[in-house]
């Protein structure tokens, strides 16, 4: 006698009614980072004659996130918060453009970009609809007084600040997933977690979490090429965080 | 030749400005927690026969409070959430006086009344009010799943929750206050700590928090003896929160 096995995954809808809190990826899925961080760069790139495209500026500097974050994910560096990282990440973008002379304050008050980014249009309505059924809170990389910030400048109607200086630990390492859960008092099934990215979505998903796609074509600019749609079997795929809320019946 | 020396401090205003961001006790200061619990209990109280005032259960469940955390900020005990403090000390609480056989479902939802207290008449407006100028954030024995309940409930516009989990350090210790300031990027002076015990702001000024006291002249019923007022040289003194914020300017 032989066993008929079905994949229930596919067969099963996910209830929003099971899902007690969102968490969210911020940089990319709430605010607008690249934009926002090159509005700043343009100031002071044209302070210190820099011929150089704001834009790029802020592409360079955010390709130093992930690897500088690496380091602490793989046990090399104790956890310092974003802010720092981001620091040290600028000073090394100014050096590769052969920026240099800039004063300490100068350059502390352009890492404060990352504090002062504007949400995409759609996020606060949405956020404040969502946050009438579920807890709502970031579960970005970034500190809590980065996310506070953020907050406060774009009206972000947060019910806590969660995410990697609460946890101690950068995604998409598990214990940024697993601890979020844990302090919510929540099952990771009973958790969804909300972002742009699949990469994201996906360590997410393996933690247990219930996961939401939001499209947000124009985060890297109009020839975006990747996160452009869903690339995994996520629980909803929304194509923005109002018509999230739509499907979630909110 | 004889230096003389004024002791600053009486005769320095600390300017409001100076201030960034007001750190809240909530147990007391924004909530009731007295009357919240004893309303839980006595439905309890009826179900399992026990002739018990709720308020003298509410009182001595509270009396467990300090000397289950001193466990922890002792070092003899590694940090639990206060949820788990507040079911051990219900079950204490519950064996004195003689009330056994209730489930432990029954238990855990009444275990729960301290998520769903409800804040001081004054307790809403004055923080939308002082959230237009300030960082607001309850700095609370509370845990941080126990706090985002306690602000849904009443809707209480926190802009971040932190206190006891985040620091994960119970007040009095330094390390909650201080832990609090840094995770702000603050310095302590920039912190003000508001609280309607005395205690609580002892400790907060000798880490170098400004300190306001507010009345809270029933938070134990009317023949409370305690912290009915200021004893130690604040900054503000206020009647209620939203005297504060007046005496703040906001």
């Amino acid at each position: 006698m032989r066993t008929l096995s079905i994949d229930l995954h596919w067969i099963t809808m996910t209830n929003p009614a099971d899902i007690k809190a969102l968490v969210f990826d911020v940089f990319g899925t709430i605010v607008d980072w690249r934009n926002g961080v090159a509005r700043e760069a343009a100031a002071f790139l044209a302070r210190h004659a820099a011929d150089l495209d704001p834009l790029e500026f802020a592409d360079a500097w955010r390709r130093e996130y992930s690897p500088s974050m690496e380091e602490i994910r793989s046990g090399r560096r104790r956890y310092v918060r974003l802010d720092v990282l981001h620091r040290e990440n600028l000073v090394r973008t100014l050096d590769r453009y052969g920026i240099d002379g800039a004063p300490d304050d100068e350059i502390d008050a352009l890492n404060l970009a990352w504090h002062r980014l504007d949400p995409w249009p759609d996020s606060v309505a949405a956020l404040q609809r969502l946050k009438q059924r579920y807890v709502i809170a970031p579960l970005s990389n970034g500190n809590i007084r980065l996310m506070i910030d953020v907050a406060k400048h774009g009206g972000l109607p947060w019910d806590a600040i969660l995410g990697a200086e609460v946890a101690q630990a950068y995604k998409p390492s598990p214990e940024a997933y697993l601890r979020t859960a844990e302090i919510l008092a929540l099952s990771p099934a009973e958790v969804c977690m909300v972002a742009a990215h699949n990469s994201d979505l996906a360590a997410a998903q393996k933690c247990g979490l219930r996961t939401a796609f939001i499209a947000r074509p124009y985060e890297h600019g109009a020839s975006q090429t990747t996160d452009l749609q869903p690339e995994g079997n996520w629980d909803w795929v929304a194509s923005d965080l109002v018509d999230l809320a739509k499907r979630l019946g909110v």
